[in-house]
């Protein structure tokens, strides 16, 4: 390989001249994409990636949960080097989260297949470009379902029964539009040699130190937790305070604790709520339920052991105070676990030879990576997120760091399916 | 009047049969109502109340609010003595909030229109039943629509373009139902004397003292506001705390702000938050927005207007602390006020005759009677209500209550018939 072959700058104008026909896919005034999974959004930029890949040579095809995969043999019967990422999106998303990773796989991949056509020559691994289905989480619960199941940590039935909001499994929304396919498009046991994923950072650290590409060594923990608050339904005008049972000020009294356990245990604690509803919501009706789901985030598990158990503390308190009942489960749950250090070499390697500068970094947020990873070698890269912005319309990543991801995941993927890993 | 006149058992009876029917409509599993203004069920309820009224005579028509009125003319041409209350119901609300206002009033009226009937004796004013449209405000804002309209209070276009969270609005929704009538069925100024109304207590005062009927000598003062707390969208995981705007965290803080001004400002102050909506409202966002309603409700208005200023001062405090921005509106306010104490003499000399016992109370909540007070004197009377449990399924008036809070509203009706206001 030479970086000439790679660096021709009509290969280079391709990936953005992409990218922004994929960004007008559920494109918002505010400049980001609101493109939840199996929406017709994410339907119509699916279709689009299809046609990108089979016009240029892949077989493209579904599994039975709906990702997505693009596939080039090089030397028939071989096991397949994958990289991808996700197209759908947070509601009012940002236009980079998950697609640029999917679009950069499918520029890398026809690459090496152009490189190597050309070449007359064979790699003895295959290539394929993978978007996995609902990686975001807003619509369908839990987030990184595709690769979840494909890794097999989610069992099938359950992922396809998931509702939404209104009611829709994600069975009948696959099947309705036509997504859901075959199990075992690529046996994860048996066809999958190594993966790589390359993702804005989607925090400020690239950005504010100049770096052009972070080389991710390992994730936080998480601990995502479902709780139901339990109240009295009650008037508002009427009902005398001490006689309340108040869902909603039990529940803000939660949100409250959660927040200030971060202040509490420092940097190496992060923690959110995003998503609260309240029964009935009627504004003279003191709220009988308050469901809510948040999360406690963290590179050292016993500190997040820790996190929890002072957590529960608050919660009895909070019962006590407010004259409700907490029921709290962990919905889910990841530990801290590193990504394979052959994996963060081979990237090295690479950006030496770019003339790339690169950091090692660890990743908060969860990502397909994060459970392929735990199958097979896998390298998991970061392009530069602008101020760190993310989950948000305003999300951006200049132009040239998006080429230079493009170059360090090509070289990557060119010593892949050349059994570097 | 005769007593015996009016307690006929076979009477008595067709109030309790009649609750019962009327209770079918919008039933709950747990023996509440789900029948919030204009929806199916508020609609067949309606459609059984018309035909009750037009059955015995009276003449049935509704207001371009949606206010149905049944009037019953002893001399043609008089002014009304108008009796009602209002159908709809909280989500989830209980049976006999407003519903038994309503049927009250319409047994009440036919007592009379039978009783001088059968005397062929014609008194002075006229007597109507009214049920007023969307009291409770969880479907439209704001509470009290109808009668606020009928008082010149709410302009009516501004209350017939509100809109419902799945974007109804009130002209619409009342146009396709056929509810939507004529202006002045009953003229404010020129055709309506006195009015009254009924209504379960929504406090445990009358239940814990084995009251058989509160006579409302006042109400509270409310301040009802809507605020917005802004914050920034960003990922859960990946962002900083320290870089987090969290519009639930700010929003969180609001609702304890909220709540322990209460406790701040002893028993004169009620302070709730009903309704509360995030967006996104995805577990992995963290919020960029956060509406909420919240009031503040007291006896006195120098009271109110300092837990106001706290307030104001606190939310200050949480635009520093959560890093958002609160905007705060006042959306609704009524001043205390008093019930005209001849009305309260009115019902205090019936309720003599009848042998029930009574005491002075003051009302907390908001009724339709807090509007139509201010325009012509008005006699407002509660039964108990078992625990004071009220806006619950759970809601429970003894059915001897009742009764016997039919026979007073008729014998205050009788003497206000002829004048006694």
């Amino acid at each position: 390989m030479t970086d000439q072959t790679l660096r021709s700058a009509a290969t280079a104008d391709d990936l953005l001249t992409d990218f922004r026909t994929m960004s007008k896919f559920g494109a918002t005034a505010a400049g980001g994409v609101e493109r939840q999974a199996a929406t017709p959004e994410d339907r119509a930029n699916r279709a689009w990636l299809r046609s990108w890949l089979f016009d240029r040579g892949f077989q493209v095809s579904n599994d039975s949960i709906g990702n997505m995969f693009g596939l080039y043999e090089f030397t028939p019967g071989a096991p397949y080097v994958l990289a991808g990422s996700h197209l759908d999106s947070q509601p009012n998303g940002g236009k980079y989260d998950g697609a640029y990773g999917v679009l950069a796989a499918a520029h890398a991949a026809d690459r090496l297949r152009r490189k190597y056509r050309a070449a007359q020559a064979k790699p003895p691994l295959n290539i394929g470009v993978v978007n996995w289905f609902n990686e975001e989480g807003s619509r369908f619960k839990p987030s990184m379902m595709g690769s979840g199941v494909f890794c097999g940590k989610i069992p099938l039935d359950r992922a396809l029964g998931e509702l939404d909001t209104g009611g829709n499994a994600v069975a009948d929304v696959l099947a309705g539009s036509g997504e859901q396919g075959e199990a075992n498009v690529v046996d994860p046991r048996t066809q999958l040699a190594s993966y790589a994923e390359i993702h804005i950072e989607q925090g400020p650290i690239l950005d504010k130190e100049g770096i052009d590409i972070g080389l991710v060594t390992s994730t936080w923990a998480a601990n995502k937790y479902e709780i139901a608050v339990h109240g009295a339904q009650a008037h508002t005008g009427a009902t005398s305070m001490p006689d309340r049972q108040d869902a909603l000020y039990g529940a803000a009294l939660a949100v409250v604790a959660v927040r200030e356990l971060a202040d509490r245990f420092g940097e190496n604690l992060h923690t959110s709520c995003g998503q609260l509803t309240v029964h009935p919501n009627s504004p003279v009706v003191v709220p009988a339920e308050v469901r809510m789901h948040f999360d406690l985030r963290s590179a050292s598990q016993e500190l997040l052991d820790e996190a929890d158990a002072v957590l529960q503390q608050q919660f009895s308190e909070i019962e006590v105070k407010a004259d409700v009942r907490i029921e709290k489960k962990v919905a889910h749950h990841w530990p801290e676990a590193q990504y394979q250090p052959a994996g963060v070499a081979v990237a090295r390697e690479v950006a030496h030879e770019l003339g790339l500068s690169i950091r090692e970094i660890r990743t908060l947020a969860g990502h397909d990576s994060t459970n392929v990873k735990d199958l097979v070698p896998t390298v998991m890269l970061f392009v530069p997120s602008v101020d760190g912005v993310s989950h948000n319309e305003l999300e951006h990543t200049a132009d040239e760091d998006l080429e230079k991801g493009l170059e360090l995941l090509t070289g990557a993927l060119d010593r892949m399916i050349h059994r570097a890993l």
